[in-house]
Formats: structure tokens, sequence, C-alpha cells
């Protein structure tokens, strides 16, 4: 079995496989509190949309364990503080606040004073953490007829075990035909600057005994243009009203490249992934992260200093380049109301 | 003034830069020995499609030092078999082969033995290296006015004066329009999986001083979408009859990407990197590098076991992708012919 990306240790702090030493090293780490929580999530140690917001859920209750004993209105006051700081571990992800947010409702239609709220919270994370894995199976179920026997897959960035609780969202579909007998192949970019693709995907599928193939960004464009790929299937860390959708950097070039192929391009995301409240992907906010995750390759400076580094992690799709959307309630078309 | 990526030593052997270790450090290499210039070729320590049809013909130069005192037929037999092994180092490219090719015919034209042969030969490497300095400057002028004061240019790989003996090919028009005071500013796609965007253009143009930003290469597409790129000028490997053109993985992506965005899209060459005898891009070898240039980060292997990976190092972009080809003289338009 596989070591599952998060779990609650017995005294409900979080254990979480540090995703930045994989596939090299398998490293579990304890986080006690929400500060750690959000360092973590912050770090990419957690990563992954569904599993942030999974992860902010449950460093949430890590964190208020301090105020069990907290009268009510303390305890509220606790939770509102921790759940600011987990927000903004990272922006572009709206599962971080999905998660929070239902956190907030639990304690409001809860009565009682901390410990009754503490414990309320607990077990409303772990609803959460349980139905990620259920959602991911039904994500993987209903992309199931995407991913026919002998079908040729390329993804992007890791949509997988490791961003979820379960199956992935992306990868999912994947998974379901391989355990129905299918033969699948994945084409994996290798998803630069943090080689998420070929570091964690690669790694999960093989582990699971589903061949891929990794290859550099850049060349999945000829890899379309020789037949090779049937289905592009990536995830998600923002969709919207209209379906514009943010996800990791480069997933914009492959659904431009998709298309001008002729090539359908999936976009696989739990209902969470969802935020109604925005119309289109105008008003995502995309994280800029540090420069000097491009600056440096083996060890030795790569960038001259000089230089300027622009590192987006996200960009945004519109929804026209997608085929539908993969989610727990079946292939959808935007829309997408709540 | 910069270290010049190729020259002759006093003893005509071959100095180069060895453009591996760059930008950190700047190392000098002296190559004794045909065999020793295939092998940095073969290793990229010298790279850059005009700079390895140059360094191929200083190569034999200095390999053939050995037979100056042959008689002629010895001599030529030794030309012959050093000429294999240099065309052998690298497939795509057609400069080497132009290069090595035109060095036969010096011989063949010149009458004596070994050590006239060997003079001839000198000189004629020599014209080479000066010719492509031209060259890169007359590049520069027919693509000067694809570079307007305050033009944003995006590019991909080096074809830089790294590239070659002068001011590089997709490059020269930068430089061109810099040194006629025009405000540029380049984008740098960092060109996995060897980096030699973020390694070497982004080097050389800041040396210069020449304003640019570095980005991974799977963020062009965004850039283009956000209307931040006027044209993009990339170099070639290999152009063939019909302009289907041969330049490092990715430069495919890219083409599609501005095509779809109206953004002209430019590739620059010396006219020696023209393959007429080829009609179209089908025919073009594609190196397969080595895996592992994929599959270490920081030191660390990236990409597990079990996983395929795939590493061309060159795609094939059709001529339909092009605004025009800049060449030494001026901007064409396929069909070419010898």
């Amino acid at each position: 079995m596989p070591v599952p990306p998060i779990a609650w240790t017995q005294t409900y702090a979080v254990r979480i496989l540090d995703q930045r030493l994989l596939p090299g090293e398998r490293v579990e780490r304890d986080l006690e509190t929400a500060h750690a929580a959000a360092d973590a999530i912050r770090t990419l140690a957690v990563r992954g949309a569904p599993l942030i917001g999974i992860a902010a859920a449950m460093g949430l209750v890590a964190g208020l364990r301090a105020h069990r004993h907290d009268a009510r209105e303390a305890f509220l006051d606790a939770q509102a503080r921790l759940t600011r700081l987990l927000e903004a571990a990272r922006p572009t992800a709206v599962n971080l606040r999905w998660a929070l947010e239902r956190q907030r409702r639990a304690t409001l239609a809860t009565p009682g004073e901390g410990e009754a709220l503490w414990q309320y919270l607990r077990a409303e994370a772990s609803a959460i953490l349980a139905e990620d894995a259920l959602t991911c199976r039904r994500i993987g179920e209903a992309g199931l007829a995407l991913v026919p026997d002998g079908a040729r897959v390329l993804t992007h960035c890791n949509a997988g075990a490791l961003a979820t609780a379960g199956i992935g969202t992306a990868l999912a579909p994947v998974y379901a035909a391989h355990e129905a007998g299918r033969r699948v192949h994945v084409f994996v970019d290798e998803t630069r600057p943090l080689l998420q693709g070929s570091r964690l995907t690669a790694w999960e599928l093989t582990e699971r005994g589903v061949p891929c193939t990794v290859i550099v960004d850049g060349a999945a464009g000829s890899l379309l243009a020789r037949r090779r790929v049937d289905v592009v299937l990536v995830g998600a860390d923002r969709i919207v009203a209209n379906g514009d959708f943010a996800n990791k950097i480069g997933t914009y070039s492959l659904a431009v490249l998709a298309a001008h192929h002729d090539v359908p391009f999936y976009c696989a995301a739990p209902w969470s992934t969802i935020d109604t409240s925005m119309p289109d992907g105008a008003g995502i906010p995309i994280e800029a992260r540090a420069p000097s995750e491009l600056g440096c390759w083996e060890g030795r400076a790569c960038v001259p200093a000089a230089a300027e580094i622009e590192n987006p992690a996200f960009d945004v799709t519109p929804a026209r380049y997608v085929a539908a959307y993969v989610t727990e309630r079946g292939l959808l078309r935007p829309p997408f109301t709540s």
C-alpha cells in the first residue's frame, strides 16, 4: 500500500508525507500547529488543490487543540485567527478557502464551549478527508469512458493520489481504467520549475503499475503533432462560474496545443474547486513564487544575477478549450452555479 | 569584451569556452585532436548550429596537424576518416555537414601534398569562422525592422553569440536594435532539459546590457495570451527546401502558440543551415539524447527508475508557422533552392 499523503496522528496532529523529498526519500512529518500546517502548505511539503484544503482543515484542528478548554468566544476568536493564517498560505487554490469556510460554518452551527466545538471540527475535518477519497473515486467513474483500452493520456503537474486523499482527480480516470484491466499509457510533463510531473506523477503511476513516459514540457507539442496522444487530462486549482480555470503554469499552453491538434482536453476536479462567486478567470489571483525556484540547477546558479525571473505558479485556461469538466457529479459543462 | 566561444590556439588547436559550465564558471578548453572536438560537440561543451559547424571545420584542422607531412593520398584518407568522425557527433544540425563538405571540396580543389592541403584547410576554417561573424551581422541588419523601439521579444534556447562566431542568429536583430539605441526586452524560455535559455541566453544578454526575463517554458503561452510579446525569434538547426525547420525541443509549441495569438514568429539562421537536398521536415533526423538529462534535479534522482523518459533534442516546425526566415541574404520565404 502506498503511504497516504495525509493522516491524523494519534494525538490529532497532521502527519504528511513531505512531497518535496519525493521520489528519493519518503519522509513523514507531523504538523503540531496551524503555523506548521500553513508553513507546510506554503513550502509545498503538502500540495495539490484538494489536499491543501484537507491539510488546512486538519491543521486548524491541530492548532485548536491548545484552545479546547477555552470558552466559546475565545475558541471562535482563535479559530478565526488561525483560519486567516491558513487561508493566506497560498492564494490560488480555492479548496483552501472552501475547507476553512466549511469549518467556520460547522462551529457556528454547533452549540457549546471550546471542547464541543473542537470535537465537531475534528469530526468535520475527518469527514472532509474521507469524502475526498470518495469524490476521487466518483471522478474516476465519471471519466472512465475518456480512457478506453489502449488510451494514451497526456497530463501536466500532479493531480493524482498525492494531490488528494484518494486516487486523484486528473489521474482518477486513469487509475479506474487501469483497475478495469484497460491498457493505459500516460505521458507526463515533467512540469517545471518544481517537477511535480517527473517527481510525483511518474512516481505514483509506476508505484501503481501504470506505464508512463516523462517528457520535458516543451515536448508536448511535437507529441501531439505526431498523433501520439488521445486525450489530455489535467487538474485545477480554481474553476470559476464560466468554466475558466487556474492550474499549474503550462496548462494553458497544453490547452491551446490540444485544441490545435483536435485532441480533447478535460479538466478534472472536485466540486469544491469551483468558485461560483467569480464570474470569469480574469479575477483569479495568480501566485508568484520565488525566482529561486528557477535559478538553481544541480546545485549551481543557472540564471545570471542581472537577469529578471518571472515565476507564476499558475495560468488561466479559458473555458472554450475544455471539452468537459470531470467531477464527482459527472461530466459537466459551465456555467457553474451554487 | 566577452570571451569568444571559439578561437585558434597559437598551435592551431581549437580553444573553446566550455558552455556546460556557464554561467557559473568561465573555463576554456583546448581541443588538440578531432576526437576531442567531436567529443566536445557531442557533450555540448560547444553547441549551437553555426558554432558546431565552425568547431568541426577547426577540429578537422587540429586533428590533421598530425598528417601535415603525409603524402596527398594518406592526408586525404585521414581527412575522410576524421570527417566521418566529426559528422557523426550530432545528427540534426546540417551546419556540421556543410562545414565539413566545404573542407572536403577545398582539398579536392587544391593541388599538392599534406602540408599544402593542411594550410589550405586551415585558411578555409579561418574563413568559415570569420564569415560567420559577418553573416551574423547581416542577419542582424536583415532583422532590424522586426525589433522596433520598445519591442518585447520572446526566444527559446540559445541562438546568440554563444551559438556563433558573431552576434548570433535569433539574437542578432536584438543586438543590432540595442546598438541602434532602441529599447528591447527579451523574454527567455529557460529551455529544458539543459537550460540553454537561462544559463546561456540570459547570460550573454545581460553581459551586453540587454534587459531580459527568464521564464519556464510552460509560461510562454500565458505571456502570449496577455499580449506581453511582440515578436518571437528563434534559431534553427536545419531548414529544408519547403521551409520546415528543426530547432530545440519546444520550438514547435512556441510556433503554434504564436500563431494562435497572432504574434509573428521568425526563424533566423545563416544560409548554411538550409539543407536544400531535403524536400520537407519529415526526413530530418531528430537526435534522441540521454534520459539522464531529465532525470536529475539538485543532485537527486527525480524520475523513478520504472518510468520511461523520452528526450528528443529537437522538434520540427512546419513552414506555415513562420512569417519569414531571417538570413544574411535578407528576409526570405521558401521554397529554398541551391
